[in-house]
């Protein structure tokens, strides 16, 4: 059998057991229908403890941190080394799908096992963090398990309750952690060279694209409105048509723009009208108010707000010709994180190597990358997830797209600590 | 002072005397801040009282019907002669105006009244009648009044229920009417040689045009269907444009359309859109359903019918174009009625008479008139409403408005009862 051949059933082994895992710790839900597994209950610390074996049989010292991630580090050739640091999260959203956020820790896994293998050490340090909070299920805040290792928990955190009325301190206290010791979780810049993290895409482009892997160019910035069309309500049957001051058809014509515009621009910008209000809402009354929402996101700061603009700007013509008021109220913006340019290269040439061309695409979802880029460089390998779909129990991967993974995983890790 | 002066003074003073008495009946309401008076109430027989007495005190011979319509007649040249037959209706929505309904009944009285301060008598009788439901707030059965008179009511009437779980047969007891009796209501076609009926227009036409009356050509058919867009549900951050089978945009893009098409159209066709639901209805998702109510409506049933399939055969393109599903359900269809020919002319010459000009134009919503036609020929007289309000108590009618249509009104009457 020769080397490569050798390499591809290893991976294929590794890509089992990874899919074996997320289906163990799929178990660990704290609803017996459906996987809901939220930040420092009973089932994430079990969580954390089977994950920590799992790095402890890789070969890593293994702790769990003052906010509650479950970390390993695999140590390089001088004992001390700064650390490339892989990771993702180990939480869920309720109902949620086996593999965001999950596939990320236990492939990561698998990197490093393959080193142990072989008994080989890298001139950097290798860890893995399994972060305990990303999407903000239990406490309405997110990112608690990486903004603890950037160091930058806003002080009200700890007051933050549950639906339960439990506060953060208190289900930290519950799980045996010290509130008054997060600061610990804080690594130094110095000690971690660059974050990693391989995530499932949650969206479509791979699938359409027929590749398992691509590389994330950025992670979108996103905005989002509450908007309202104001006209005049009337009787359906009596009013003529140009005598309407019709907030529904101001918002149709608005929304034909937003797409179209949106559409156009490319660049990876997206916008998405989700929800639209009628009032009065009866079929036989001209609607006299709508209130729509609106949701932005591109990769880039400049191009997503000039995009804005157009839309508003529009939105207010609109509103112009037809005698009718517009007003637009945003209530979230967080900006774009874009990926480390060398190691977008790293990763693309490993992706390159192991399926022969390699997709750059924007990241829609958030990730924990987004806190870790306030302080180290990062970079995120997206695998192909079935028809898109994620945050539902029918997210899925296929095992030979996870092999493929974990290989371009593990070179873009020696490339990375080669280099170094 | 010359003929004319006396007949505009006395055409005000009439005026003055139905805007005293709209007010009168407007105090008999089953609830003290708003009128809302249903049929077979209390205060629907009060009513028929008060108007009872008026008519008696214009010269008529008064009853109510088997149904619980306040009657009058004013005898000809000859006792027994065919009738010119004048009428609205004395119900009310919930929450209602003064005017629609009572402008029409009270405005027939001055008529009459006139002709008895004159000792006038016509070769026709004129007759009058107030109906007790043509809104059908009570029981959700609509034009019960009118359809006694044409003997109409379908079979299973008596047994529908009010919100109190009264039946119409329980509430005909309760006023003591006989439930057996109903057919007595029922006037032979040869008793009655048209209906005429005075009514706000409950549209902003005439408020546009600048002119106080104007003459009904039809009542409006009237289509209403149920809309569905079915595509795909979606993550708003991670779904490319090209990628999308958004609902709503596929929605928004028929809305626009709809509004067109029924613009451009012309004879005085209105579609509307008054409702739009979003499932699943978040900021952050791309809409995969949306369900739309389409409510259009036109004086001519053909038409109306081509503007239908129009719209629906876009929806289907646009469905089609975007790998969407399409799917619509008719739950109401009315007819259009025509509006008598030689009593729109007739109707015409009085209003060039007393206004200068005239100007026709659809009805946009129901009346008694549309159960009427059905036997004898109709015709409809509007008078402007203030900012074409109505169903609400800002419904407000011009004192000198109603003197022009008190003018109209005798003057047509006068020429059809010659013409006989």
């Amino acid at each position: 059998m020769s080397e490569t051949l050798t390499a591809q059933t290893t991976d294929m082994q590794a890509a089992e057991r990874v899919m074996t895992r997320a289906d163990q710790l799929a178990a660990l839900s704290e609803t017996p229908d459906g996987l809901t597994r939220v930040y420092l209950s009973p089932q994430h610390l079990q969580a954390n403890r089977l994950v920590g074996r799992w790095m402890a049989e890789a070969g890593m010292q293994v702790w769990q941190d003052a906010v509650g991630n479950i970390c390993g580090r695999y140590e390089g050739e001088q004992p001390g080394a700064p650390a490339l640091l892989l990771g993702s999260h180990l939480d869920t959203v309720r109902n949620a799908g086996r593999y965001d956020g999950m596939l990320g820790v236990l492939t990561a896994i698998e990197v490093v096992q393959a080193l142990q293998l072989q008994g080989r050490r890298l001139p950097l340090a290798l860890e893995i963090v399994g972060f305990g909070d990303e999407e903000g299920t239990r406490f309405g805040i997110t990112l608690l398990g990486s903004r603890g290792l950037t160091g930058s928990w806003p002080d009200d955190w700890l007051a933050q309750s549950d639906a339960q009325g439990v506060s953060v301190a208190q289900a930290m206290r519950d799980a045996g952690l010290d509130p008054a010791q997060i600061h610990q979780a804080a690594r130094a810049a110095g000690e971690i060279v660059a974050y990693l993290e391989l995530h499932i895409e949650q969206g479509p482009c791979l699938e359409q694209a027929g590749l398992a892997l691509g590389v994330v160019q950025a992670i979108n910035g996103a905005r989002r409105l509450n908007c309202c069309f104001t006209g005049e309500a009337g009787h359906a049957g009596t009013v003529p048509m140009q005598q309407r001051k019709d907030a529904l058809a101001a918002a149709a014509e608005w929304m034909v723009f937003v797409e179209r515009t949106a559409g156009l621009q490319g660049g990876n910008l997206v916008a998405t009208v989700g929800d639209v209000q009628c009032a009065p809402g009866a079929v036989n009354v001209i609607p006299g108010e709508v209130r729509l929402s609106l949701d932005i996101r591109g990769p880039q700061d400049a191009p997503l707000a000039a995009l804005l603009q157009t839309l508003l700007a529009e939105a207010e013509a609109i509103a112009g010709r037809r005698r009718l008021r517009f007003d637009a109220q945003a209530y979230y913006h967080i900006g774009a994180t874009p990926c480390d340019a060398r190691l977008q290269t790293a990763l693309e040439q490993a992706v390159r190597q192991v399926q022969g061309r390699s997709l750059s695409l924007p990241s829609g979802a958030g990730h924990d990358a987004i806190a870790m880029a306030e302080r180290w460089p990062v970079g995120m390998l997206f695998v192909r997830c079935k028809g898109g779909i994620s945050h539902h129990p029918a997210e899925a991967v296929a095992t030979p797209d996870v092999a493929l993974a974990i290989a371009a995983y593990r070179q873009v890790v020696a490339d990375l600590a080669q280099g170094e």
